[in-house]
């Protein structure tokens, strides 16, 4: 166990050096990358000039772009040399000087958004969900448990916490003739999102053993979802206006090598799965990260993510089973994450059973649906054990203002 | 009628001084952007650092979208210097030698494509697709003369044509459990695609009548489909892997005011629209463009683009409608176009009625879906008239090759 320099960042810090998520912020008036070791922010391309030149120039602009296009063993070098910064006094009259108060810095979003998919990866939400809509029928269709289904959401609308989101408006059913209006069944839907790295071949997937070396990190979502634009919209061809109005991420992207102590075995498998998905023998890919909501202030649920049926391996094997290709900066979200008790689901459609039984807030309030001016805050951790330190995701905040 | 002093270029030249479309391709090792005049190319980076400096860091780089980022304004001061560069002997001298034949340049994608939004907008493709699909249920989904139907599609795998089209494999429905490997039903679907421009803010959508102040340009789309994948994997939430390995685009984007002599009606709406998608009194977005399909060097289909009942303003509204922001370089493409009748249908899955009646091709072959090794070559044009030229939009053109 290893304590830093830092004042008041002990080994055990949720922050500390076995997290060492980056982010960017702006320092100086310029837009730079940093690495958050407990609430202070290291301007990376400061410390990389004056330690590692050799790396500078992958951490030099606004975003991670050029860093995730390297590979894994360069993210290790580099994550190796901020933590050897931040443990060895040697290197305290360097760094110290360029680590800033994350109090009152203009947080932004780390990387340029390639492609965004968004999947359905929790059964427990996806037979909800199927109850809902389909009551007559299976909950679930019956290709699920044979793929994780997934679909490409609006990569242009990803905004970095807290941004403020304006209540989208949009066509939804009516009795006879549909309306259009402000959406009437605003919701959140908390979710887990994989941000790649590394370059790949068209026409070439990325098997399940090859996940570690595309999958940079891991951060928070809200996939604000309106669920009446949504309903009226999704058939034939899936949602559209319903997501594509803004979808929140964490300012902080964990590496995924600060996972490797929560890795968990995924749920037991009912169906045999093709080979490119089948991960029987392979390493375990579900992670031991419990989630939070809060609407204001009140906390709601706590969804946990190591029940996932579908592992962001499979998820990246199924992108790619197509030969599709992956750019550096794509963002995968995993759906929205739900437990099997009723204060594990991820999203006010279940929590309120469409809407029906109202949630009671325990400041007094009651929502079926989101409130103009309610703030929706997502947070994460993996919870500390006998073998390992409490790790934090940070949060994914975002107030909802009323209709333009 | 203008002629230019290019040899061989007349004033009723397809890619004459009224077309003038914008590409990119390499130039003594560099990436460039270029105009089409004839069969040749300007180089635009270097004619516009001779004779409009001040317009010249627009078009510096390997990509459209620092001039997609101006507006119509900037659009229409470039495009009429070019065609003045063409027209006026007196800059013969100084353009001539930045002309290279089109013969042997590498052309490349000429946008940085932001977000790609595919829609479903001709009727009789959407009916012809909903008969095949639910025999027994109304063709048209209830939503489908109330909104474009749209969904989200990979940006990161557009290649510009002539790029080869690697066989996707991926999972397909079997008699119990699915099975992996190539695609059996792959097809191609005629489009015609939409170039965007110019900044909008978040939470403010495009209304119909600024549709040309964000509408660049237009080119040609091929949206390869793999029906078998799709099919499997697209109910609840859409199309994915049957779509995401390829989109090929037209190498040409034709400049918007291109088309200002080919806008036509659009058909007569069925039911009345929302106000937003209103286009009773807004100018014809309607256009008139004749798309042709060949499989290996024979005709096959001759889609009109004139039937199609949704426009590139209302998909813009619509897709706006909600908030969403554009960006310059996004891209959205109409969806299958096809004419009422059974030669003017865009793609295999309607040709051959679902594969069940296969196609017979001029040279004695028959195709109920895509072999390996064909070429597919979609081909644009507006007739000529006696109140216009023929403009034409190019080609996009794609070979199959064998899974990987």
């Amino acid at each position: 166990v290893t304590a830093p320099w830092v004042a008041g960042v002990g080994p055990e810090h949720p922050f500390g050096v076995y997290n060492l998520p980056y982010g960017a912020a702006v320092l100086r008036g310029v837009p730079s990358l940093v690495v958050r070791i407990g609430d202070l922010a290291l301007d990376l391309s400061a410390a990389c000039a004056a330690l590692r030149p050799d790396l500078a120039p992958l951490v030099a602009g606004p975003v991670l772009n050029p860093l995730l296009a390297t590979g894994p063993e360069t993210w290790r070098e580099l994550r190796g040399a901020v933590r050897s910064w931040l443990v060895d006094e040697a290197h305290r009259p360097t760094i110290e000087p360029q680590l800033h108060p994350l109090d009152g810095l203009a947080l932004r979003l780390p990387f340029a958004v390639g492609d965004y998919v968004d999947f359905y990866a929790s059964e427990h939400h996806a037979t909800n969900v199927g109850r809902l809509f389909r009551p007559d029928g299976d909950p679930l269709t019956p290709n699920w448990k044979h793929l994780p289904i997934g679909y490409h959401g609006r990569s242009g609308t990803i905004v970095v916490s807290p941004t403020e989101i304006v209540r989208p408006s949009g066509q939804v059913r009516a009795t006879d003739t549909p309306t259009f209006g402000p959406s009437q069944r605003l919701d959140f839907e908390a979710e887990v999102g994989f941000v790649l790295g590394g370059a790949t071949t068209s026409g070439v997937p990325v098997r399940l053993d090859q996940a570690r070396e595309h999958i940079f990190g891991i951060c928070l979502v809200n996939d604000w979802s309106a669920r009446d634009i949504q309903a009226w919209e999704t058939v034939p061809l899936g949602p559209f206006l319903g997501k594509s109005f803004a979808t929140s991420v964490s300012p902080w992207v964990v590496p995924l090598d600060a996972f490797d102590d929560a890795r968990v075995a995924p749920p037991a498998r009912d169906v045999a799965l093709l080979s490119y998905l089948d991960d029987e023998t392979s390493e375990p890919w579900g992670l031991d990260i419990e989630l939070c909501v809060e609407i204001n202030g009140v906390q709601i649920t706590r969804p946990p993510f190591s029940t996932m049926y579908w592992t962001a391996a499979q998820m990246l094997a199924h992108m790619t089973a197509n030969g599709a290709s992956v750019r550096p900066g794509d963002l995968f979200a995993s759906g929205t994450v739900s437990g099997p008790s009723d204060d594990q689901l991820g999203c006010l459609l279940e929590l309120t059973r469409g809407g029906s039984v109202p949630l009671r807030l325990a400041d007094g309030g009651e929502r079926s649906w989101l409130a103009d001016g309610d703030e929706v805050v997502i947070s994460g951790r993996v919870p500390a054990t006998s073998g390992r330190p409490e790790l934090a995701l940070g949060e994914v905040r975002g107030r909802i203002r009323p209709a333009g």
